[in-house]
């Protein structure tokens, strides 16, 4: 798998999400809701904090949807 | 993954309901159903915005079919 | 993913069953059942036309089997 | 994905079936058992006959294990 | 798919165990588990042979874990 | 599939939990949970070992998600 490629829309639109600090949603194949900010992104994965500091590798082959939150 | 082959009918039709402003049902591997207007489509994702303007970043990964709504 | 080559098998009778209007049945990974006739193969996607006019694009990554119907 | 690589073990196993015209059973990942003959292999599926000579492509992307019957 | 980087530690240990006849336990996407020798691994499956010589072919992809029986 | 690309997050961050000897639980897509330090990771698998000693070759393509224990 080559490097991310920062000009897609998908990446963009997490790139911002880790900058404004927002809350997404994120669905899972296991049908787990995993909620909180993006710390990074890359090729192979998305990592999401949560309000009690508990930080979550998530596999982004195992993502279904993710929501930002309003 | 290359660029999105905008010369196959899938990536065309999905364009023409972004145009169009078509409803789509989207099924998801998780039986997730998700409903709504296309916003964009890139290599890896499919976003979607329903009625109370909800936007959700779809995995083309999980996507298992589409259908227009008539 | 490189041009669907239109040489194997697989591709092949797909392409035969286009031309010859056969109905088939499609099996996917969520265990739905798609009954109808094809419309159009590409790289990604097949996309079915059922008896009440109803197309419904399926990508190829959530396809079990594929049952010609006699 | 490149031509099957007819030298690679499983690829020729396969092939032995079909000469054989050995039965074997599928898994898939729906849990879906199929049982016939293999009439051929390609990239993406493999064509299963069963007693009833219906034909199943089935793809690879689905299969769990495949069983000779002894 | 390339051929197998025998110089990766998975790829060694499986060639470890069909050397040393261990016994391993494979769970499989289906919650299938299957238990017996690695009788030969290529790109795409695992052989493995069970107390009744009944071979069963295991597609990689399918593969969630191995465990090394004592 | 290339070499494991060292300089990726992802990467590094499994590098340091295997020389720290962090505890952590990995989420698989059936639903199983791994708890156990990681011996090694290839660009296949990743080598769990628990408490009991057992080892546990994980396939990186059932990987849900990771989650360092504090």
């Amino acid at each position: 798998m080559p490097d991310l490629e920062t000009n897609l829309p998908s990446v963009r639109n997490i790139q911002n999400f880790i900058q404004q600090k927002n809350e997404v949603e994120l669905k899972l194949v296991t049908d787990d809701l995993i909620v909180g900010q993006i710390l990074w992104q890359d090729t192979y994965c998305i990592c999401i904090v949560d309000h009690y500091q508990q930080t979550t590798i998530v596999w982004r082959q195992s993502i279904v949807f993710m929501k930002p939150k309003a």
